[in-house]
């Protein structure tokens, strides 16, 4: 029998979703393989919400690849994902256990060719957090994050940032497909905000799941982005989560995985300071109609 | 005898600098396992021009290390590096063949241990780039260009992008050091005006050596920066034109090694579009005194 999925009442002794993990392990390496091998051929390219938000036959492909064989092994799941989602599908993350998906993060970086992209799985149990596994097949790194044992970088414990004063930060974000005069003005005003703020440096490089794993690697001190969704975020947060840091909502309360809108840092003095320091507004939900 | 430095007036038939640039390419792999290890270690960290303007002791032990090394093997040569300019030496680009170093492009992302750091060795001969050797040393990538020979990162031949179109165009720029307001303004302005001219994505990522590579590899459109330096610039400028790239001054007139802004692009036309987009100021002057 099945520890997790066909009888999710009984689940195995000790950690009740290691086959899930393990499955979901196994699938970012191969849909990364797929993009690897895609991220060099001629692509075929479709915009979504705006002329920046950009898909590909490869989102599709390797989008379904992963639920087609988290479906057989786990029929009672359920999903939520990127392309399923831009399709149509409703975002709704009730008890159940629901994977959290997005096959190609970066997939404006993915187009370019600019190798930076990964693969996002995460896993949900009543409405909490069970593990997350994203891959970033160009330079090969899989970042793992267990509810309560850890993050790893190909086996390598992550151990975020300790760091508290913003004027000492590395911090990240990103732009996001979003290109409305509003969503524009208010990026452009916390860059502002942040450089008046004399973080050491602001970084943006098109795939928010790797700038989190870089967070929870302790490679740069906070992050926030409005605007993402929450294939996003699922699995980074359990990474980070797990290297010892902090995910918040911009508001300076608890993350709202369907709030479309973050803040992250190693330490939550760290995290609240970032918060203080952003200009905020309602970026939509997720689980709206 | 040595085919360069030694007697420069009588350099081996065929490419007269091939062992300065076989001494490059060794001096640079060296320095990467330098700032490699020394990169999970603690930092003596210090600020130069501003409070974002960091330099530690690996900068300086590197800088000495290749500088040392080349003047022991070249001991005409003449030296232009960051650290020494740091320190008061004159940035003056002769007919003499001259060496323009960066020890560490990145020296931000270093002391986060943000994984985005390169070693950058150029030569110039009668004010003209010969080659550019820049060793990524995280990811191990060594991208090489040499003058009429083509370029290359770990053996494969490098071809820029053929995007004539902005807006369809992954753009890179870097905030850079300078925190004065107005340096701040133009920066915001800029990357406003980018993101007003649709561009699909605009990317910050600490090293403007490493951007240009990406650049150089077709893994992005174009670049532009205010407030760089020579040793930024000068080995990436030969592995740019060499894949076929563009690199022009932020007027849309020819590139100015020591006017500390730079324009590139994989095309001509792209360079031009994205020239006229810009708001450009003056930056200064490398050989100012």
């Amino acid at each position: 029998m099945k520890p997790c999925g066909k009888d999710e009442a009984a689940p195995a002794a000790g950690d009740p979703w290691k086959e899930c993990f393990e499955v979901a392990v196994q699938l970012a390496l191969r849909a990364g393989q797929i993009i690897k091998k895609a991220l060099t051929e001629d692509k075929d390219v479709s915009t979504k919400t705006s002329a920046a938000d950009l898909v590909t036959d490869t989102d599709h492909l390797v989008e379904n690849l992963i639920i087609s064989e988290l479906r057989t092994q786990f029929p009672s799941h359920r999903f939520i994902a990127e392309e399923s989602a831009a399709s149509g599908s409703k975002c709704v993350l009730t008890a159940h256990p629901t994977w959290i998906i997005d096959p190609i993060d970066g997939t404006c970086n993915f187009v370019h060719r600019f190798p930076t992209v990964a693969v996002s799985i995460g896993f949900a149990v009543n409405q909490e957090l069970e593990f997350g596994v994203i891959y970033h097949c160009t330079e090969e790194r899989l970042y793992t994050g267990q509810r309560g044992r850890g993050a790893f970088c190909n086996g390598q414990r992550l151990w975020a940032s300790r760091e508290t004063d913003l004027s000492k930060a590395l911090v990240l974000t990103e732009i996001g497909p979003k290109r409305d005069p509003a969503t524009l003005k208010l990026f452009l005003s916390n860059m502002e905000r942040l450089l008046h703020a004399k973080a050491h440096g602001v970084r943006v490089i098109g795939s928010s799941t790797l700038a989190l794993c870089h967070l929870a690697a302790g490679a740069a001190d906070a992050y926030y982005q409005f605007g993402l969704h929450c294939w996003d975020l699922a699995a980074a947060t359990v990474i980070i989560r797990e290297a010892g840091g902090i995910v918040i909502d911009t508001s300076g309360g608890p993350l709202d995985l369907m709030s479309c809108r973050v803040v992250a840092a190693g330490t939550r003095e760290m995290a609240v300071l970032l918060a203080q320091s952003l200009q905020t507004i309602h970026c939509g939900r997720d689980d709206e109609e």
